[in-house]
């Protein structure tokens, strides 16, 4: 039985993982950290799950407070960093989701850990599946370097292409060798139908209603295609990723940060 | 039993269709029309299929040996354009393949077949899927305008967008109001992210070795997503539409433009 | 500008109707029919929109008060078959989301639409994406008739295959001769691996967590493949196909069953 | 430079092979052996390409005559087992792609590699982005333990599902516990709807004119999918594999099955 607080229970991203913590066999939510409600219970708050789980507005004292074994961070960065670095301090391994720290601030974290010999991990994206699919391609890429990545997202997304995209491909990066693709005298008839350059590769953004959040990494080779895919279709599919990171930091002795350095 | 004209039997779709009328249990190959080879028969010369067919280089006297129903003309435009109009002529029926006849000659053929009274079909794309593809697309737009185009080729294809992709989103412009899709603020943060803009709709080229020809119309509604894709593997797929026309052609009393119109 | 009454505002689809009609420029929501409420307005009743619009028990007396064009039922069939009785009755054109209505009850209201000339139009699927799917699938079949379902679903799903893909399959039937697919020699080596088996084609249901709706019909022919595929994401994909209704039954004297009969 | 001898340049992926190392740089075609033509070299052959590389029939004969660092074998069973045991005797690096060598053949080859200290590589798929495939669905299965496979084949195929499905299907068994996937209480209204059974995982064979060899493995988690997916066009598609397999049997001391086992 792992005992886990979680912070920040009144978030999208939290609020799934109370609920994911509360039916998980293995697991038990011991408290919850939150800016308000000290001294209540979960249940007493509207909105949150009728259960008699503790809630804390100082971390010290939660920690005093509760037996538990790890904290799951769904805040933002400058609370994040806090309960991060006090939790290692008090041995109880975070896992946190809060993406937005800075360098220095990972750096700091690492090597706290590294002198409290304290698993930590912290992941900027916990959809196992949008990992595994970087991580696939980051591969692939070794032996089918020609590729290109085709993003769609709901019609309300301002930026093209998607920081998934631009993440995927600088992945690939690393694992070829820069590569000019297409043909070398091939032209645009119409400005852009060749799609966003990036190291020689191509990124094509699809944007129309309907859509949630989807990618394709399409390698090419000689009579073969292989693509790799993930469609996203809510913020539940954190809650796997979470739920792994959990397990996983029980078991480590060090910083990680990427849930793909735990896959 | 169709009684069939070749012209053009030892081209790529000429040979293929040579194949295609020998093995229809209704259609029967009575001669071929070609630049060479006068007075022999297909089984004489290397590379024909083993049948006892004469081959002819001057289509009069074709016409006046053998007793055709239909010419399939799979050659160059020039000499199309000449075959298509002693066909009608001679009311042999022309079912036409080649591409690239000026808007003039069509209109002269058009007339002259209204004349004759004789069915003429002239089709730049004899491969029913794609027809269907663009027929289709052009149908969704009126419910579902939010589109955008996905075509893929093999990185030898020097021009982006391809012939068909732009094809269909004239098609589309037809069926539609214009419409600026994407979210208004949208922005690329690497250029050419959102692809080549057409009347406001947005065409995405892929180009990959492994690839052949393929083409996805994607359309989005509010919670749902409308895809048709064709995939070309080779020109076997003309075949089909060839057949299609030869039968359809039979029965008209007029000149058609494009298989999607006898669809 | 259509004045509009909506029947079971509470409903999940009726909310979303409510909103739908409320934010269309040219609709006017004038008042809703519920089992409850009578004499209230929206903004009354917790859970619905904050609007002025009169709730009525009994559909006379909302005849009566109201001057309506157009009444959207989205109830259940007992109360649906009565509601577009009488508002054909009362020359008010009925648009139906409401499934199970028996065929004499169908028949019935046919016959009363056509004698009062008022248009009504009874729609089992108003996804407009799904019911264009259909009808190119029947489309398709006529020209590539091999053709192979493949439905995709969350996996609490109980019925396999989906009432859309069998419904696929009966239109596909009516536009194509029977064909038994695949070699005829092919065996399976485990058993169920070619599918389920109708009118010689073949249907495929894939159930995964992760999954909403989702169905694709593949036609194969020479060297070509299409590919129609529709994925739903939730309910809001039937509010198009609800606006279309109640934009075309202004203009019909008749009883359409079907919306892919007014695409 | 590696020098390489093929044998069986005369089969349809020997005569790939002999394209591929002609064209690449840092290959040398030193020889071929073939069971006819002792003496001639390949440019006095009809049918293979115009080069002064000579033929041998007698293996010994020929690892005497010319020095070579590698065998590239794409024969048959009986003849590529001898091959490659000669081969390793005298030192010179098998890399082979014929199937159906049986575990005793395998398990010798393994044991006299590793006697002679000779790097060796067989190989049943060259197919760089089917093993891929295999692999990456294997490492996915872990965390994504619901999981479907889909295979498509052209309708002249007579097994189904497919042996590359079936290998798929026995990867992920290894990496993932017993799981009955879908509802406890689905139920099929036609037999065969869920597909083939295997491990509780589900696998669906579609058979199509038009398709080549196309397979899918579908992953589900809460609120995401994974899919992996190969497209093969051709047998063109094995020369990445050979090539890759030739340039890393030089760095081997031991004998290796699988090219999964040097990505």
């Amino acid at each position: 039985m792992i005992n886990i607080i979680i912070a920040g229970p009144r978030g999208r991203m939290g609020a799934e993982a109370v609920n994911m913590v509360s039916n998980e066999e293995n697991f038990r939510l011991v408290a919850c950290l939150d800016r308000k409600f000290n001294g209540k219970t979960l249940k007493d708050v509207e909105g949150l799950p009728d259960v008699n789980v503790p809630i804390f507005e100082d971390i010290e004292e939660c920690f005093h407070a509760v037996d538990a074994d790890v904290i799951v961070d769904l805040t933002i960065p400058e609370v994040g960093y806090l309960h991060t670095k006090t939790a290692i301090e008090h041995h109880i391994r975070p896992v946190v989701g809060t993406t937005g720290f800075t360098s220095e601030q990972i750096t700091e974290l690492e090597l706290l850990a590294k002198e409290k010999g304290i698993g930590s991990i912290i992941a900027p994206n916990f959809a196992v599946g949008a990992v595994l699919m970087m991580k696939f391609s980051q591969m692939a890429a070794k032996y089918l370097p020609d590729v290109e990545i085709i993003e769609k997202h709901h019609d309300n997304k301002l930026d093209a292409p998607s920081g998934t995209a631009v993440k995927t491909a600088e992945l690939i990066r690393e694992s070829r060798d820069y590569k000019k693709q297409g043909h070398p005298n091939e032209k645009e008839t119409i400005n852009g139908a060749r799609g966003a350059e990036f190291d020689g590769m191509r990124i094509h953004s699809v944007r129309l209603p309907g859509l949630v959040a989807h990618q394709e990494v399409i390698f090419g080779g000689a009579g073969q295609i292989l693509s790799i895919k993930h469609d996203s279709l809510d913020r539940s599919s954190f809650m796997d990723g979470i739920k792994l990171a959990v397990e996983k930091v029980m078991g480590l002795d060090k910083f990680v940060y990427g849930l793909e350095n735990i896959l």
